[in-house]
């Protein structure tokens, strides 16, 4: 499935053109960085403590490993990381059995936003990834207080038609990541 | 993963009991029914239509076979399906590496509504079943228009929080479902 991707691709904002291009291991610290860059992941923890890299660099072994996620970066000519996203493709039943592409964790480096950066990534989501992966519905969610995001997504042609419930579980000890 | 959910399970709503157990292939007509029987669905073309069942067969085998999904039933004592939800077990590096155990295509047959059915499959998801797969966060959608669903998942302990966006692909005819 998301090994069918035809990647590294170059993608072209107004101003700049980046390459997008799995993760690997060697990203570690750049995508801990990113995920720190944004407020409101900050405020939920993810602010790439050196504590927190085995637990980072456990998940991202899970997605590497898993055949329906991956993890992209948007490397700028010099192989920095300045975006990631996540892809999952999922099977289902609705909409006469339409797969679904879950697009999550989309982070552009502070530095660069504004660049057009993030609207060329999801643009080649919309206009590439899901069509090669036949996937009619592309779907997201984004925190309630992201205002200028949901903007964004709305000028892309998403339509905020849902409400994203989450609950979080306190797991026992044993099994905390 | 999600192979090692302990299933099939009984679990008990206040009028009745209902067992948990994986899809299979048999299955296929009363899933078709149930998302028939729920106007929103319906209106997005799920209408138990004999034409459309190779492409939800076909799914039903996409997500039987895909080791990151689950389509779970829930039957009565006579093994008749009153119930459905797909689980999706999604590696992810935001909130310290965390796992998200994301839930899709909740349907309860609408004979069955209010019996507490939808309430016991919730509660074994987010007490049971995210804690055995070690996911701390549980999210899912809900259309906009089911405001009944947004109280039932605020009652649970769901906070909608969060924004769902969808985008529509147009797929060339040759990779339509």
């Amino acid at each position: 499935m998301l090994d069918d991707l035809d990647l590294p691709t170059s993608i072209s904002a107004p101003g700049t053109s980046v390459v997008i291009r799995r993760a690997t291991p060697d990203d570690l610290q750049a995508i801990m960085q990113l995920l720190s860059d944004d407020p409101i992941s900050a405020g939920r923890g993810d602010i790439a403590n050196d504590d927190d890299r085995p637990a980072y660099a456990a998940a991202l072994d899970r997605i590497i490993h898993d055949p329906g996620n991956e993890l992209l970066v948007a490397v700028n000519r010099d192989d920095a990381v300045v975006g990631t996203l996540q892809l999952t493709v999922i099977p289902g039943m609705a909409r006469r059995g339409s797969t679904r592409l879950l697009i999550e964790a989309v982070r552009v480096a502070s530095t660069q936003r504004s660049s057009g950066i993030g609207s060329a990534l999801m643009r080649w989501v919309i206009e590439q990834a899901a069509i090669d992966l036949e996937a009619p519905l592309v779907q997201l969610t984004s925190d309630a207080a992201r205002d200028d995001a949901h903007r964004f997504y709305r000028r892309l042609g998403f339509v905020d038609s849902h409400v994203g419930f989450k609950f979080y579980v306190t797991l026992p000890a044993s099994a905390a990541q």
